[in-house]
């Protein structure tokens, strides 16, 4: 199933139009024609709704937001909704300042995204309307675990029905919900974290995949969820003792580069909740 | 020929000014440094004019362009040319937004380029004032083929007699023109269209060789466009089975880094039309 | 000392608001996970504050600035000294335009820096009010050489007495120094400076090493500029024939990563003036 949902993705070529950080942009653009998209970003409101028609999907990443970025943000995700292009919410650092909280909130109000995905302390500002944030990486307290996951699926259940988009919580343990169904992934590798923008380039990834599979929103962002914790193992078996946290960005690119349907079929680890 | 040009940019060390996209700027700035080249990022109104005063060479690319960037591009763009500096125009993405259409014709008539660097649709909707664009990649129907190579270099020369520019058009056969002269480029690797920005750094890379070879501009541009080429199939030769376009990214501007006058002479593959 | 330095930030993990260039940001944001920290980049001066109070320290940088983020930069600074929050200052630049050098000056004039690090061209265009720049690169003849050390060294402790600021100036020989005592410093390589963005890195994880440090800012700007300079060497020896400046980026984050405050200790080289 997660197989197709690739498969799909290398077919199709989906064009993305990315509104995304300055920090992880590159990234976020390799990994995107990694696993068989192609990216454009665009962030100026003068462009955006043209661009955003142009494309297959559309990505909307907060970090390094700004009054410029945050007004062409709006106006494409309301020009995707008007032409039913999947959309993506990435709602970095939620909950780090009134800004962000705000603007992930206006967002989720005036646009219908089909995912939304974030870290633990990002997707419970936005359910429950504030909460604590360090940073842009998760507060240790708000993880995913194995005592808790039957809550958190609840949790993640709820906010997906109260939204009406897919949302994906990664984290130790990944759980990728929308009201009914949730999959709960257990790929990927705790030096992940050592990486910046593990978590915006899987956001772009999954706007590729739900791109190319429009009808199956919950699976392609499951898929695309397992296939960046695949990638993320794969890549940690090919460190040497000499590789740090730069080359493993390299070679979890590489990794989705080189990952086929088969792979990801048989490496995806997940469970249905 | 194409040797000497890359012994230039070695032993004069040109500054380039480079007002370009967010998404590949640091790839621009490791290449003009592998090439031999200093690079400085400006992208201020405040600043433009003065940078580029202090530098060798312009390097115009308008993707992630906005209101305030175009400014410094237009301010930057006359300054090099009160100077007599070398100028190098990208117009990113022109044809998939009016903003990036218009914001490049405008540039092209109010700044006389050295040359300019483009794919096919892009470098077509300028010389035609219009066509499709499938986001930042040339459409595949706009290819350059062995079929329609006489037809594009006829095109292309008429373009760089309309514009007084060098006109460098990138594919999978690469021309290069002015008025009378066409190098047609056949180094390269399909793989490099797998990683984002190669065409952003081909021009970051062309400004730098035109600048430290005032004097032959077309010469200079050419062996640009063959040393990424060129860099492009010596990275592929160095690809593991567990590389991919991440690692073959850094692998192309190692080789630009390791590249020498001597394997450029000899490595070139261009007839002159 | 210098161990017990990176081992600090290991053990504190200090978030580091960074307002930084586009063109290396990556790179900063990855040397701070790198080293142990833990990195945001937020701009706007909506909000600046707010981030800055979130953080342990604050780290600056005037590459690529522009109006909007100019005004960031003094919020987060003021915040920062409101706060009692370490803070670095990366003047990228100064003397290459006015706009920078003002901003340079205006930084330091209303916001309290604990660290000022930059190249010799910049360092001395703050401190003597102006001086010239070949672009982001230090002008060869302003170099630290062996002859004019101690003149340096007094020059550098002046200035640190002048701003109240740890002042550190990198080249081939780096200083570090406040108005009593400095550590002149022998790690690195030639080859940092054909990676874009080195200096910015440095600041970045200067900022880390200060912040988790903050009773003391002179031993961990120096453990820092020495642990980058280490970083630079041991990345130097991995370098395959085939590997070149893109590679060698890599490298030094990865070394930075795997580097222990036991290596640290014994790699450093410097004496005390």
């Amino acid at each position: 199933m997660f197989g197709n949902m690739l498969e799909n993705v290398r077919k199709k070529r989906p064009l993305i139009h990315n509104i995304t950080n300055y920090v992880t942009v590159n990234d976020c653009a390799n990994i995107v024609l990694a696993c068989g998209g192609s990216p454009i970003m665009a962030d100026d409101e003068k462009e955006a709704a043209e661009i955003t028609a142009l494309c297959a999907g559309l990505n909307i990443n907060i970090g390094t937001l700004n009054s410029r970025t945050v007004k062409a943000m709006l106006i494409a995700g309301k020009r995707a909704n008007e032409l039913d292009r999947p959309t993506v919410l990435d709602p970095v650092g939620a909950g780090a300042s009134k800004l962000r909280t705000e603007t992930a909130l206006r967002l989720i109000e005036e646009v219908r995204f089909t995912v939304i995905r974030g870290n633990v302390s990002e997707i419970k500002t936005l359910a429950l309307g504030g909460g604590s944030t360090k940073g842009v990486d998760a507060d240790v307290a708000d993880g995913i675990t194995e005592e808790n996951l039957d809550h958190m699926v609840g949790f993640v259940k709820a906010f997906a029905k109260k939204t009406g988009a897919v949302i994906a919580v990664t984290g130790k343990i990944d759980v990728v919900a929308d009201s009914q169904k949730a999959y709960c992934i257990r790929n990927g590798h705790p030096m992940m974290s050592a990486v910046t923008g593990t978590g915006c380039q899987l956001s772009a990834m999954t706007a590729a995949f739900i791109s190319a599979n429009p009808e199956h929103p919950l699976t392609a962002a499951a898929a695309a969820v397992s296939a960046m914790g695949y990638a993320g193992e794969t890549a940690y078996g090919r460190l040497t003792e000499t590789d740090g946290n730069a080359s493993y960005r390299n070679y979890i690119i590489d990794a989705v580069c080189n990952l086929t349907p088969q792979m990801l079929e048989r490496g995806a680890k997940y469970e249905v909740r």
